[in-house]
C-alpha cells in the first residue's frame, strides 16, 4: 500500500462535472488498495475574481483581510470534492490549512511553510479516510489564514507529500507534462519522461508555467519526487527527480521562451564607482525584480547600463529612471519592450562544453542579433527581438536534437 | 465608552454598496467613542447558491462537509468588511467562528454554542480594533467547522454579547423593528417600542421571522438588551428585553399568521390506549415536526385525530398516514393544504381573562370558522381557511385595540 498525494489545479476542478471527474481519478487511486491525500487549488478564475472584488474596495486592500478572502477559494474545492467522494460511496473528510496544521510565517499573500504537523491528516487515513486538504493557505503562529502566493497549491502538495514521507507526489494540471519547448510555438516539441529538478527550476522561472517554482525546490531539498500530468487523460506526464547519470549525456533537454520582459537603457551614464547600484537601487526599492543587466563601455568616461524587468512593471521602472538620469546627468533612457528571451537549459551542461558557442551560431545563421546573453551553470539565455521568439525556439529546438520524429 | 454588538443580516450586506453603507454606520457608533464588535451574515442568496451547488451533487451532501462550504459565505463578508473600514482609516480585524472561540458542540449544520472564549476578541478590542466576525459558525471540539442553522448569526451576536458582556446588541436587518401584526397585509400595525423575550418567541415560533428563535432564548437567558433595526435608515426600532409592568397593562401586543402549515386528519381511528402514539411517532421518527392536535371523540369506540405539521413535509407526512391507517383500521385519512394559523400574544395575558372568548367572539362575527385551536399561558392560536388569513388578522388587530391612529 502506498501513500499517494494528488494535487489538482483550478482548471481541473473548474466546476462540478470535473470535480466528479476528479473525484472518479482519486477513487480509481484509492481502489488499487493506496492511501491518497488530494489537494485542490480554487476553481479556475475564482481567486482572480475575488481579487478583483478586493480591488473594487481599494487599490491595496489589507493584505491579512485578503489572505482570508481567498482562502474561501479552496475551502469551497475541498467541502464539495468530499461530498463528490462520499456520494460515491468513499469515507472522506475536507481540511483547510489551518486544520491541516499547515504552518507559516506572517508573510500574508506569499507565506512560507515552515512546518506541518498533519496529525488530523494521518488520523483520517489511518481511519480509511480520503482526505482532501485546501491548496494555497496556511495558518501562522496566531492562528491567522496566511495564502502561499500563485500556484501556492503545488508547493502545498509538495510540502504535504514531505512531511507524510509520501510515495508520489502527482500534479495534476491541464497539460500532460513537461515538454522540450512550448508546442504551441514549436510543432516538434516533445514531453519529457523525466526532467531534473535544478532544470525545471531554470525552465519555470523562464515561464513554463507548468509549477510553482517554490514547490520544486521545496521538492528538491525533501526528496519527493513529483509526477507532472494531464487531468484530462490516463497517460504518463513527466517525473521530475534528482538528476542522473542518463540526464547527463543529454546536453540540452528543452529550449524555453519568454516574451513578458522589457529593457531599459541608460545612455553616456558617468562611470563612477557605484553608478550601477545608483541606477538599479530605486527599482529595487519600489518592488520591482531586475533579471539581466549588462554595462557597455563606451568612452574611457561614459558607459551604457541595460536591464530587464517584468513587462507589468515597465512603465513604472520608465518613470524612476528617467528621475534618475537627470540626477546623475545619463544622456537619456530608452525603452523597448519588444524583447524575448530565449534559453536552452540542461543539466549537461555541466559536463559539457560548446553549448553557448552552438546556441550564437544558430542563432546567428538565422540572423537574429543577440542584445544581452545571461547563463547561469544549467542555462544559457539571450535576449532577442520579439518577432524572432518564434523562429529562435524553433532553431534551436532542431540544432540541440530535441525535435520529435 | 460602551461596548455595542452590532450584527447585519444578508440583506444587508448584499453587495459591496450595502457592505460599505454598514461600515459607515459601524464608524459613526466608534467615531461616538464606543467599543464596536460587528458580525455579519453571508451576502444574501450565497448560502442558498451554496445549499443548491451541493444539491447538485446529491440530493443529501454529508452534513459536516456542508458546513465546510457554507462558512465560505460569512468569511467573504468579514474579510470585505475589515478591508472596507481599513480603507476609510479604522483598524479592523476579520475574526472567522474558530477564531472568535465560538465553540459548539458537533450537531453539523444546526450546532449549539457551548461557549465562547472571545480572547482574541478582547484582545483587538483593547488594541483600538473593529473586530468583525463572521455570524451563522462555529468550532467543535475537533477543530471541525460548524455552523448554527437559519438565522443563526442572530445567535452569533446574542452569543458574542453575552460573553463579552457587551452593553447592547443591536441586530441590523431590512425592516425597521417588530409590527404589531405584519404591515403588508394590515395597513394599521404599528412597530413596538418594546417587546417581551416570550412574546418575541411566541411570534418568531409562529413565523414573524425576525430574529432567529434561539438567539432570543439565549438574549433572555443571559440577559443581554436587543435593539431590533434597519440598517437602511436610522431611525430606533424595537427594544426586546424582560417584560416589565408596562407591558403587563397590555393584554394583547400583536397579532400573528402562519400560511406554512398543513393539517392531516385520520377519519374514524379504533379508540385504544396508546393510539395517538401509534398515529404521531412515525411522523416524529421522519424529523417532521408536528404542531397542533387534536382528538374528538365521535362514537363510542371510534375517534378522529388531526394534527399539523409544516407544509414542506405534508406529502411525507400523507405517505406515511395513509400506512398508518392500513394497519391501525383508520376509515380515511384527509389532508388540507389551505389553512392558516393566526395568533394573538401578549405577555398581559397572564393577568387578564377573557382574551380567548374576545378572539373567538370576533373571528365568529366575520363567519370564520375555527377548525383548531392552541394556546400557551402568553398566546391564544386558531387553525382557519387560509382564505379568511388576512380578514382574520385585520379584524383581530382592531378588536385588540392594536390599530394605528
Amino acid at each position: 500500500m502506498a501513500l499517494i498525494v494528488q494535487k489538482y489545479g483550478g482548471t481541473s476542478v473548474g466546476d462540478l462535472d470535473r470535480i466528479a471527474n476528479v473525484a472518479r481519478r482519486v477513487a480509481k487511486t484509492r481502489d488499487e488498495g493506496n492511501e491518497v491525500v488530494v489537494i485542490l487549488s480554487a476553481m479556475s478564475g475564482v481567486t482572480d475574481q475575488l481579487i478583483s472584488m478586493a480591488g473594487n474596495i481599494c487599490k491595496t486592500p489589507d493584505i491579512r483581510e485578503m489572505d482570508v478572502l481567498l482562502a474561501t477559494g479552496e475551502q469551497t474545492t475541498v467541502s464539495l470534492m468530499a461530498m463528490t467522494l462520499q456520494a460515491m460511496g468513499y469515507k472522506a473528510r475536507s481540511m483547510l490549512g489551518h486544520q491541516a496544521e499547515i504552518l507559516t510565517d506572517s508573510r500574508y499573500n506569499r507565506a512560507r511553510i515552515l512546518d506541518i504537523g498533519a496529525r488530523r491528516i494521518r488520523q483520517l487515513l489511518a481511519d480509511g479516510h480520503i482526505v482532501v486538504v485546501a491548496g494555497f493557505q496556511g495558518v501562522d503562529a496566531n492562528g491567522d489564514i496566511t495564502t502561499l502566493g500563485r500556484g501556492g497549491s503545488d508547493t502545498s502538495a509538495v510540502a504535504v507529500a514531505a512531511a507524510m514521507k509520501a510515495d508520489q507526489c502527482e500534479i495534476y494540471t491541464d497539460v500532460d507534462g513537461i515538454y522540450t519547448a512550448d508546442p504551441n510555438i514549436c510543432s516538434k516539441a516533445r514531453k519529457l519522461t523525466r526532467i531534473a529538478y535544478d532544470e525545471i527550476m531554470e525552465m519555470a522561472s523562464l515561464g513554463a508555467k507548468v509549477l510553482q517554482i517554490r514547490s520544486v525546490e521545496f521538492a528538491k531539498k525533501y526528496n519527493v519526487p513529483l509526477h507532472v500530468r494531464s487531468s484530462f487523460n490516463q497517460e504518463d506526464g513527466t517525473m521530475v527527480v534528482h538528476e542522473d547519470a542518463d540526464m547527463e549525456k543529454v546536453v540540452v533537454s528543452g529550449v524555453a521562451h519568454n516574451k513578458n520582459e522589457a529593457r531599459i537603457t541608460l545612455r553616456k551614464v558617468p562611470d563612477r564607482p557605484g553608478i550601477a547600484s545608483r541606477i538599479l537601487k530605486p527599482v529595487a526599492d519600489a518592488g520591482i525584480s531586475v533579471d539581466m543587466i549588462i554595462q557597455n563601455t563606451r568612452l574611457s568616461n561614459m558607459t551604457d547600463l541595460t536591464f530587464t524587468v517584468p513587462k507589468s512593471d515597465f512603465e513604472a521602472a520608465m518613470e524612476i529612471e528617467k528621475k534618475v538620469a537627470l540626477e546623475i546627468g545619463a544622456a537619456e533612457v530608452l525603452g523597448d519592450e519588444s524583447i524575448a528571451k530565449v534559453s536552452v537549459i540542461g543539466v549537461g551542461m555541466r559536463s559539457h562544453s560548446g553549448v553557448a558557442s552552438k546556441m550564437f551560431a544558430t542563432l546567428a545563421e538565422e540572423n537574429i542579433n543577440i542584445m544581452m546573453i545571461s547563463t547561469s551553470e544549467i542555462r544559457i539565455s539571450c535576449i532577442i527581438e520579439e518577432k524572432y521568439t518564434e523562429l529562435a525556439v524553433r532553431s534551436l529546438h532542431t540544432a540541440f536534437d530535441l525535435d520529435s520524429e
